[in-house]
């Protein structure tokens, strides 16, 4: 039996960019374009040209796409012809295969929001159209708020949807603008419009999630007859975000009856980068990535709970919807009170340290990692420190080095030329064996600016680790998150610190005090701790 | 016509427990289920007594509820009566009214993960209900993977479930464990044990979040027929979590046909405090609250795009599937390169600082905010220090006092005992008209312990203002949160400050330095000069 083509449109560059707080910019949007297109969605909506300066720059510059790259526009505005109207002499200028145009088909935002007759409106849906056809571009029509509109004044909706189709739309798009349609109200929209004459090959679905089920109305309206389904990387978009595309192309690919009825443009090798792509997102963004989110969340195969994780040691099949590895994700099993030795003796073997059933050092493993997290300390988020504790119990922590004091003064004055100028510096006492260095840095970039005391610090401990100094000189932060959290009955401070070196290897250390310069350090040591036994430095002897 | 009784079953205390991050304190479990209790849930599944020792203990001491408070366990292992499983017994001895008991309903899972046979597993479900039942208690049944047992064995996954019913369990709960389950699934299970003669008043369903239809599989269960809907706060539980009660609430209350077909126990007062509700619980956790969460979230009610903005200021309604107030929360307009100058007057008329329409003013504040958020500032999230902003291009900003210099040190060292201590210290010059003002202060606390140099800095900042200093007296940091983030071409730490007062206002600002003292000192001028400026203190001139 042959596949359908269902087809994936993705908008996290128009409508993702609606997302509070997000921004993208130019380079943002094209590290993006290319990851889309890589993953193999159909289309590519790039923004609206002529809307706001990155778009437009953006469009002068597209990237080339497998994808058909789309540009977003409204229909033109009433009392002149289409060719006329300079809002999509813009839209139309950006020069994409592909144009896609926003119309009100809810008849109280006819009259409300835009202020004209329903049929002017009407007239120019059909008219803005069909002058893109004329162009011999490839029109999309976005049926603005169409679910409520359907149930406002079904003939009035209708009429508009077909009045696109009419006018030679490849494309009528039913948008749950408002994100308040459910699922029973999509299935029920999306039939009706196929029995007004626009086929389903010819619809497509656009879905928000203010209710959390754009994930279902997405899938509801292809079951009905929608075949193309528009959303965004990671969920982004307006208000609660779009349709989570990360989370709808598994569950297309993977799950029945999608899997054998349709075939989509992503194939099982980009399935495997879903779970890289989502989080170069992020990357991008500066977010944190959602642990819990469906597919590609840290926490989506973490087996928390002692019976999941023991059944999940005999088969994984017990606990896990799909193979991780199918959306590039792996399987975790975290130290936690809930945990029992079975996880925890998992966990040391993947890191090399072998224990046997029953050993009495897992019990006090369990108990030290469960006091330390009541302090604070968060061992499921710093595998590298969780790994230390594990191996201070086992025996096997080498002694390296011991700061025996630190310094660090941030200053802020006028300089000799009237300038306000900030100033960080560090001094460190380090023994190493029967040697005591003494390290200062200030924390001056190339740029003459000043990065701040954890720099300081971290480079005046950096500076001169004798004997070791080679094995850390790749070494370099590469993220610092901060929470003020509960130690116990008072407030402390965790700093979480992301390492990398020149091998690509990131690892996450965990330092908690009430003092967030003390919190940093205790991470800092752990980070270069923990590299150095990776590297197999050995230990110095410790004088006698 | 009346409306039928649809129950809402918490299990935040004991699924939600599985999050990854997430342990709760005897204190957190009592606070929560006061908190589920004052909501109007009708079952609280306080966790697991006899599973670890915050369990035990919580029962032991469990709160009074409105709500029937339920302990969950699982049934009885083979070999042994119901009476004589002493993990059984345990959650019995915690005295609920009901007992909700896990049992296996899908074969391979039998002999997989049990390593029984399958009638053994059917009489371990029929005895451990039946036992309950006779102890007077209300019983429950978690038919664990229900619909993978039923897709690989139908007639064995019904006769688990008959078995449950047939020994008097009063729900029969359908669960999707491993949370592969899509709607079509759930619809046709629910419809298949209904006719296999399990009635829709004695079935409930629980749905896990992996593919992201969690909320959509519980609201199809329902239509399907289920009387019970399972599910936690916010969405907590193992891996991406179980069905968000949060999300679901307010659609059974709101749309149709859910909110004339049921009744359920939140009434619309209680509606009215779902957002705080929700908030509170990441509160408890220290976590940030979820801006994209559907009705609740910061964003769920925010109108970036300008179109949106503009016709949100003709009529709400013509954006917002519901009014924000219903659930507690409120609308949002909120500043970014894509708001027109209309989303700014708004903006600034809600802070007491009306322009008129085209005052090029408004340009020029657009402009400056564009480029600050480029440099790392980030107004959406302190709108405290945006209204600064804007009060400096009116000219309403007045100069309080000028900080000439600081310096803060932390030293890390051994005292005259030898022990390891760490001491910050912070020196502040301020001028305030024609007196200049020099503080000192360390940052340790009633208990001796060191709280950093922020605290510090804070401390010293605020230990003398000299006219000032009575309006600051109930200013108190509640937040602080950090992230690296970039600022153009470097890496640059944003510093966001929550603070508070006596009367309960709270407000957020923002600081950016490559120099997180610095960004942290910017944040608390900031935070400072806010609270002066609302409480209406006037500036002291500044000499000529």
């Amino acid at each position: 039996m042959t596949r359908e083509r269902l087809y994936l449109f993705d908008t996290t560059l128009r409508d993702g960019q609606q997302t509070q707080g997000v921004d993208f910019s130019l380079e943002d949007k094209t590290r993006i374009a290319k990851a889309l297109d890589a993953l193999g969605l159909d289309y590519i909506e790039g923004g609206w040209p002529g809307a706001n300066p990155t778009d437009s720059d953006f469009f002068a510059q597209a990237p080339r796409t497998r994808a058909t790259f789309t540009a977003f526009g409204m229909t033109k505005r009433a009392g002149r012809s289409a060719a006329n109207d300079e809002v999509l002499a813009a839209v139309m200028n950006a020069g994409t295969p592909a144009v896609c145009l926003v119309g009100k088909t809810h008849d109280f935002h006819v009259e409300t929001a835009l202020g004209i007759g329903l049929d002017e409106n009407l007239e120019n849906i059909r008219a803005s159209i069909a002058h893109i056809v004329a162009e011999g571009r490839e029109a999309l029509f976005d049926a603005e708020h169409f679910f409520d509109g359907l149930r406002a004044n079904p003939d009035y909706a209708l009429a508009c949807v077909k009045a696109a189709f009419e006018a030679g739309a490849r494309w009528v798009v039913l948008c749950d603008t408002n994100g308040g349609a459910l699922p029973h109200d999509v299935r029920k929209g999306v039939m009706q419009v196929i029995e007004a004459g626009v086929p389903g090959e010819r619809l497509g679905i656009h879905t928000h999630n203010d209710t959390e089920n754009a994930v279902a109305n997405s899938l509801v309206a292809v079951a009905a007859g929608a075949r193309q389904v528009q959303g965004t990387l990671n969920g982004l978009g307006e208000r609660c975000g779009n349709a989570n595309l990360v989370s709808l192309i598994p569950t297309l690919l993977l799950k029945e009856p999608y899997a054998s009825r349709f075939e989509i443009g992503v194939d099982a090798a980009a399935l495997a980068s879903l779970t890289r792509t989502s989080r170069l997102l992020d990357d991008i963004l500066n977010r944190v990535p959602n642990r819990a989110a469906p597919y590609v969340g840290a926490s989506a195969f973490t087996h928390k709970a002692g019976l999941h994780a023991s059944a999940i040691l005999k088969d994984p099949t017990t606990y896990e919807h799909i193979p991780p590895e199918r959306v590039g994700n792996v399987r975790n099993v975290p130290m936690s009170n809930q945990a029992g030795q079975s996880n925890l003796r998992e966990r040391l073997e993947a890191a090399g340290l072998p224990v046997a059933k029953g050993d009495p050092r897992l019990a006090a493993i369990l108990t030290d990692v469960k006091q330390r997290e009541d302090r604070g300390y968060a061992y499921d988020s710093a595998e590298a420190s969780f790994d230390l504790v594990a191996r201070r119990h086992l025996g096997q922590l080498p002694r390296f080095f011991e700061v025996e004091r630190y310094r660090v003064t941030v200053d802020r004055r006028y300089n000799a030329l009237h300038e306000m100028i900030t100033v960080s510096e560090a001094v460190v006492v380090v023994n190493i064996g029967d040697e005591r260095l003494m390290s200062v840095s200030d924390s001056v970039d190339e740029t003459g600016s000043d990065q701040g005391p954890v720099n300081a610090l971290s480079r005046a401990l950096a500076k001169d680790l004798g004997p070791y100094q080679a094995a850390i000189e790749d070494l370099h932060l590469v993220d610092f998150r901060v929470r003020i959290t509960n130690g116990g009955t008072e407030a402390v401070t965790r700093v979480l610190v992301d390492s990398e070196d020149a091998q690509g290897r990131r690892w996450s250390t965990v330092g908690v005090s009430a003092n967030i310069v003390d919190a940093s350090f205790q991470a800092l040591v752990d980070a270069i701790t923990w590299k150095l036994i990776r590297d197999g430095v050995q230990p110095v002897a410790a004088p006698r």
